[in-house]
């Protein structure tokens, strides 16, 4: 099966992408998380995108914060999908990296999620995956159900 | 092959979405238009989400305004990769529509791309597709040279 | 007497509602709560919704955060008037939530009011109410003469 | 029936208005609009607001732009439900207005709909005295029906 | 001596406008403090703001959060200058407040300070009145001259 | 009387604070109006500042636009009130303008009206003057006449 | 004596920075101009920061709208100060090319000027070189007295 | 060697700009802080910055909150490069202090780094030294590469 690659910016956001791997092992997707900056490492970062596909990589997560560049600079070297979540970071609530990660110019997008969103991060990733890949369509509509049954079993005193 | 989706709330909307069309025509990737709405027509749209993929879809693309809400009611129907482009409408700058589709709750993802960024929902759209199609990551790389030599053969005077 | 509806799209806002149920209490007017999410029950929502009127309800109150659609996609099935309050939830204070709920497109309104506004909603739905109920206008008096009261006899020490 | 006032701060927000009007004719709503300054005209907007429920209204629409305090200040002379339009104008998009009419403090709700939302307003307000009119319900579905067919009815060429 | 009218909506903004007070004590300007809202006891805060002038009130400071229209409904009972403190509230960091304080229509001026600046609210409306007080004039200067000193006796040690 | 200085840091302001000119004639309030920036001209905005007060100007009004500092600089220069106009530029809506101009550091306040609101900095000064001016409060109280009575006599027509 | 590179994304740039080469002519400071994007030709923007400052360049002028990459790309190829310019584009006012380029993570800086500030980003570049020439430190001081002269030459009619 | 300047307008930023004296002493650059408010010592800040060049300073960084103007008045007195530090004070999450810092107009760059960026603002510091600086240019690269093998030793556990 094709895998994910989990990318962030600095080893300090490795929380803020734990949900994602926790999804992706929940769904058997295979994955692999690397600390790769857009800025402090160029050459590696490219140098992963370029070839992530010829590795085995189906879709690619890139976590950042700030002037988020990861998911942009990642975007550039492969025609692979893309996701991008931003980090909410110190200041600004992470609205400098939501917008650094969503607004691409023409020809290079980034699968944008919500600010943390990094479990969705992950369901984007299978999703992407399942499109050719009916087992895991059933896993996404299980887990879908399994939502939906915990939505209905909440009780509500008020 | 699987075809893409383009659904708009709208058909003030149309314009604001010719250019994904224009984009898939040029991969020759087949695709659906339709206008539903999330409020207006809920029951069409998501029955047409709902029944997306065992009709051929292999990702849809929403498109709407303000409280945009399309994206994210068709992504609660389907597993499908769903892309959201926020459109800029009367005020706001389109901050309304961009937050309205990229912070979703868990579960539900929606992969939004920028604020009237249709060409680049197509390019999502067609990379998703070859993820499995070699064919089509091959033109998804010739694409990105021609970009690259559009922007070499750029003649800059100042 | 009609009842008003209090839905919450996830059990962890049960307490971002609680001063909304408080105060239908303190005006004897009847509710019923659910948990019910635009995303991950979809149709159990839009049943809710479409059955409403009939049901008795008179207004429905809905309390989401983020991309708040909960108050859009009830008011898309019902033509009940729909309160709706955007939650603050962990980024960009509310204001993602404030959005997603107020610039509904034309055709279906949502009565919106203040971010984590609970407590008004609850007085609105009871105000809507009172347009044809003398008694209940009487108490919304009441309540505004004893609000009054607690401001003048407030002591200022500075 | 109960009328619908429509209260503009200037005469300039007219046009702004003006949709709310048609809707409201278009269902047989009588209406009474009037031009009151929270500002300029404190005591005449404080003394129609106070007699509205007596004169026979059911619910108040106010729209003004920038500090919009006129939903605001006629909410807190009745209570009546007091549906506000904040209008765009000449800075910020509107967003002033739509913070200074929906973040009231607790006691004194206002019913916010979108910026410019004159249309939505209307219907609001029909929802409103549609509670206990089963005539003007029917005519409420009516017009969703109506506007579904149109939705449904949409060509879309791409 | 002129006074100074210090109104807070709701008696838990107290804590906001205890500088104010203290600065206009170490002023010798004599103040008066009250809790009156424009929501709730609209009529009292009217009622003063109409008789402030002849009252012995030369200006007026008044400090709210959220859709903070207290300033602007005092201001439009008094052609005497009011002083507007937009406080940070639960969300939206105060943006809120300081538009709905700041943004007056024409004829209607808040002179306003920033977001819970009352100790500048202060130092504001013994500005206004040392215009015609030189006395209170040189005491402006005097505290310039320690503000200064303090600044240029600060020890930086990096 | 006293004169009002109207400082505006750029000739391309001028037209932005022609309406403060205008409702100064029209109280019959003598002003300077004076082309100073804070960044091109400091010496001669500080030197102004400094001396407005011997000059026999009793408030300013300072005009700018985008890092909007001009009002701040004349404000630590003098303790005169100085209202500030945040003007719209090309960018953010004037929203740059609003912060730079209302948020001051405690110790040096800026009277901060509306984005482009010249004509109501021009109604504050005349205020401040008015505080101890009998007559000019006169001229104020009929202005406030005469606007309500414009507000009263305009036909709405829906 | 060393040059200025200048950096735009797109040859749709151009005009936006424009100014840029006027001031560096006027202050007879060679520069080069090159298009050269971040995302479609991320090889050679590389390969050109890296080599330029053995390629004589003293300062980098890089110039992006939207999810603006350029100046921090270039910044993390080189160690020459990089100077953005956050372009408006045509949503969100530039505010989302402004965050994009200021808002660098540790180790990168971008020295970020205004929005549209191409003029003033060229100034800095001058300054940057300026430090060690003290010939153009000279042609600045001219510069700034020049501009002086054109704001105290202002004539002011109101 | 040329010195950096660090000035602060309060002690109370003080640890604030830390970071920025921890840079500068690693790279070996000498540099001098001071405390001086663009408010309450405008005489003290403006003498410092007009002879900061003859004094042997090379650039300076100010850091300031709220409506930060101190940079622009530094700025406004050198042609020397400033930097400015926006710091995020109690409200707007430094919104506030960066467009007071960054959008300064024509004539006057400050060379704005991001928010709460002390650190970054030392390094711009160093590479504006290193421009005509071999050897520190060296460390720089050294720098960069330290960083570089950082992030790349960096272990990931997912």
């Amino acid at each position: 099966m094709l895998k994910v690659g989990i990318i962030i910016g600095s080893a300090s956001d490795l929380e803020k992408v734990a949900p994602a791997a926790k999804a992706l092992r929940e769904f058997g997707v295979p994955y692999e998380a690397k600390v790769l900056s857009a800025h402090r490492t160029p050459d590696e970062a490219a140098a992963f995108a370029a070839s992530a596909r010829e590795n085995g990589f189906g879709a690619l997560i890139c976590a950042a914060g700030k002037a988020a560049h990861l998911a942009g600079a990642v975007a550039a070297r492969t025609t692979l999908p893309v996701i991008g979540i931003p980090v909410k970071a110190s200041a600004l609530e992470g609205l400098d990296a939501l917008l650094s990660t969503v607004q691409m110019p023409a020809g290079i997008p980034v699968a944008t999620v919500a600010i943390d969103g990094a479990a969705n991060a992950a369901l984007l990733a299978v999703q992407i995956l399942a499109v050719t890949d009916a087992s895991l369509a059933e896993k996404l509509e299980a887990k879908r159900a399994a939502d939906r049954a915990d939505v209905l079993a909440a009780k509500v005193e008020l």
